[in-house]
């Protein structure tokens, strides 16, 4: 990966959801290239297994994902919806410098499943965790070179979603569902951690027994 | 979180699985309290939905917990696995500082879905994502400070084995099913990133259109 000499601790602060981001890249196209790979590389996965998969998306070929995603997506929306959401994709998806979509190799997982058939109930859920790692690594590694980025999923609404975002990249058939659509570029504005302008609102923590966090000593 | 300076890019390669660890911590309980607190403060979820929780166990209660596990799960086990996983449950597990358990809070998801009923088919895999990323964050930071840790799934072999966890922590009942048991202290032998004694395979990476990851410029 690229180096940044972020630490990991300033690095989960400094990652938050950036909707105004800009064609700009603190990176050369190489570099993101590095990172990605490194992302896909250092996750995680139930008995390195290895089944995560990304393609990194740039350019005109960023705006034509973009478009092919919303022609899809616009028949899901009722009409009074539809000004908005064109807004969000003319104006923050497609206005990045790239997306990086995620996905799980269906056929990765199916060979695992016959070697190991003890994981086949669980495995559904241990592929979305390890995605969930190679997504929230690649968002990290952005901000900690400056960039923002938003993570959605709109390859999730509906099959003909899916297929214009599979059909646009011309990913391998095992390839079937864009787990998630990551965003980026240089953001227009900065929303610091701790920044008042764009305060975050957290749940109660460790308070009692009613908190996210319990402990046990 | 407690502070630590090992960059971003430095964490999640010195970031692995670790299963001979002991029952000595680099860091306080209340600063393994704040790290947990932390790694769920800062995680992201589909519309900040917030419904990771964790638990952390240390001392007797983490060596209480793996043995009611173990009660639960060796009625799984096959005669001739018995001894394999004893060993496993007696050396690595219980014999670490401490474990992590992690869970999604349903009743927060159903809250959540109930406030916008768009999401009620594709929250189950955004949670686990979202899940996925608090134990990385968590894992990765306990890296961080020296820590090793590996990432266990008995909550998911039969409902006996949850039922068994969510007894032992005394969880509220929305916190179903225990997704991730991340055991955890200093190891006794260092699998540093490189150590040719401890090599790791990756499988190909950028490869034209046979890798893992994919280039669209």
């Amino acid at each position: 990966m690229t180096v940044s000499n972020m630490s990991f601790r300033d690095a989960i602060e400094a990652r938050r959801s950036y909707y105004n981001i800009t064609n700009k890249s603190t990176l050369s196209n190489e570099q993101l290239e590095q990172l990605v790979s490194d992302a896909i590389k250092y996750t995680p996965s139930s008995f390195n297994s290895q089944t995560s998969r990304a393609v990194l998306v740039t350019g005109e070929k960023n705006k034509a994902l973009w478009s092919a995603i919303w022609e899809a997506h616009k028949a899901n929306l009722k009409p009074e919806e539809v000004a908005v959401y064109e807004d969000k994709f003319a104006n923050s998806y497609s206005a990045g410098y790239g997306t990086i979509v995620f996905y799980e190799d269906q056929d990765a997982i199916d060979t695992f499943v016959k070697n190991f058939p003890i994981v086949q109930y669980t495995i559904k859920d241990w592929v979305q965790n390890s995605n969930g790692m190679a997504q929230y690594i690649a968002w990290t590694a952005l901000a900690t070179h400056g960039m923002g980025a938003n993570l959605q999923h709109y390859g999730q609404y509906g099959p003909a979603n899916a297929e214009a975002i599979n059909k646009n990249l011309g990913v391998p058939s095992g390839w079937k569902v864009p787990i998630a659509l990551l965003a980026f570029g240089v953001p227009t504005d900065i929303q610091a951690p701790g920044n008042p302008a764009y305060p975050k609102t957290f749940q109660p923590l460790i308070e009692g027994e009613t908190g996210r966090v319990l402990v046990r000593h």
